[in-house]
């Protein structure tokens, strides 16, 4: 296993920092990295907002559900699918942007690409990381707050800062019931799977001293009511197409 | 600079690979790798089809647009965002599963969370990559193709394998038209930025021997008329809600 491979095998989510702040040079280092990911045709159609104010980090707070991590970590990313600038070109030469779904999901997945690399550069120096997708609670409010105008998609959140806690690392599922052949598997063999990770994860919570769970009760349960249902509404208003 | 961000800084897509095949110690050293990638409360929303049938890798070439290193790079690899699962376990405990925009979302950063890990994992291990978007022209296709049952979402095809070119690392957007503090910028400083970018593209495109070209207009072209207009139908086919 070389360096890369273990520094991602170690990652696990850190929720709390201590105060020591992420220096000019690190973030630096670390988008430069996130821009090196690839990105469909060097379209690049993503941005990362860096929230500096601490009457916005404190606003943030709230609105991503009381994360007071936000706050307290050492530095707080907004990431966000970009096509502001396609449609800028486009109006500065006379060339019409079509919106179309499939832009939306270049957006997300070119945003995400850039995001995890920022990660493992934080990562590999040292820094932990927490993603908020409780970003996505406020959209509206989130995009008023810093500015975003038509054809800003914030996606997600990003605390980074040095650790001050060693959590665990959590268990995944097994590789067969991630890594197919060919065809995906039948349902009697997937369910099979997902039995012998409950019986892990019960184990991990019990050690963890979280009571007696299992990880279909915890991931079913999240799915019984509608969540974030603005979000389509919201990611529209931006300028995205989802038909 | 340290290996990763040294290993992240030297990417560039490899789209020519020699004969040698990508090793299964390999594969389950990358996957692994993708696993640990952050998922939302982990839920674990992704999965990844190998495939391994030449009959079907050489299908997959008509099916991305006639690319030839999809039957002829050393392992393909199909990413997917995977509900099924989540939905499997709802059926089985008697809970309802709502679909919402919401869980869309969250299977497409998961599953790109995942793949970028596996690709570097991948190039860690000396291995060039590079992403076919061109997976999403015939999704259908591509899905009967490999059995995919409702609850799952193709997102991207990924070419690996030992690479037989050594092409120049393409120049991203300069870093402050991507990092911003606290605000999204006005449209004239975007513009500016864009224009030294363009005048540095041109420079790349001309050592390449690919003629004057520039970023902008290359940009702006591809959005120009709608593309791949049934991704959003089929997904929702697939069960995705994008309302």
């Amino acid at each position: 296993m070389n360096d890369t491979i273990d520094l991602m095998m170690r990652h696990r989510s850190i929720r709390q920092f201590t105060d020591e702040p992420v220096s000019e040079d690190h973030v630096q280092q670390a988008v430069a990295a996130g821009q090196m990911a690839s990105t469909s045709a060097a379209i690049q159609s993503y941005c990362v907002i860096r929230v500096q104010d601490m009457e916005r980090r404190k606003t943030l707070v709230g609105l991503t559900g009381d994360q007071t991590k936000v706050a307290r970590c050492g530095a707080f990313f907004v990431i966000c699918g970009d096509v502001r600038r396609h449609r800028l070109i486009g109006q500065r030469d006379g060339m019409p942007y079509d919106t179309q779904c499939e832009a939306f999901l270049l957006a997300v997945v070119d945003a995400t690409l850039f995001a995890q690399n920022m990660v493992l550069a934080f990562e590999s120096m040292g820094y932990g990381i927490c993603y908020i997708g409780g970003l996505r609670n406020n959209l509206a409010d989130v995009s008023a707050l810093l500015s975003m105008p038509e054809g800003l998609y914030p996606l997600f959140g990003l605390c980074v800062g040095r650790p001050a806690q060693d959590p665990m690392i959590r268990p995944r599922l097994p590789q067969q019931s991630v890594l197919f052949d060919d065809a995906y598997p039948d349902d009697d063999a997937m369910l099979a799977e997902i039995e012998a990770y409950d019986a892990t994860m019960l184990d991990y919570f019990r050690q963890r001293g979280a009571g007696d769970r299992t990880w279909s009760v915890e991931t079913a349960s999240k799915f019984q009511q509608p969540r974030r249902v603005d979000i389509g509404p919201y990611y529209r208003r931006q300028g995205a197409n989802l038909d």
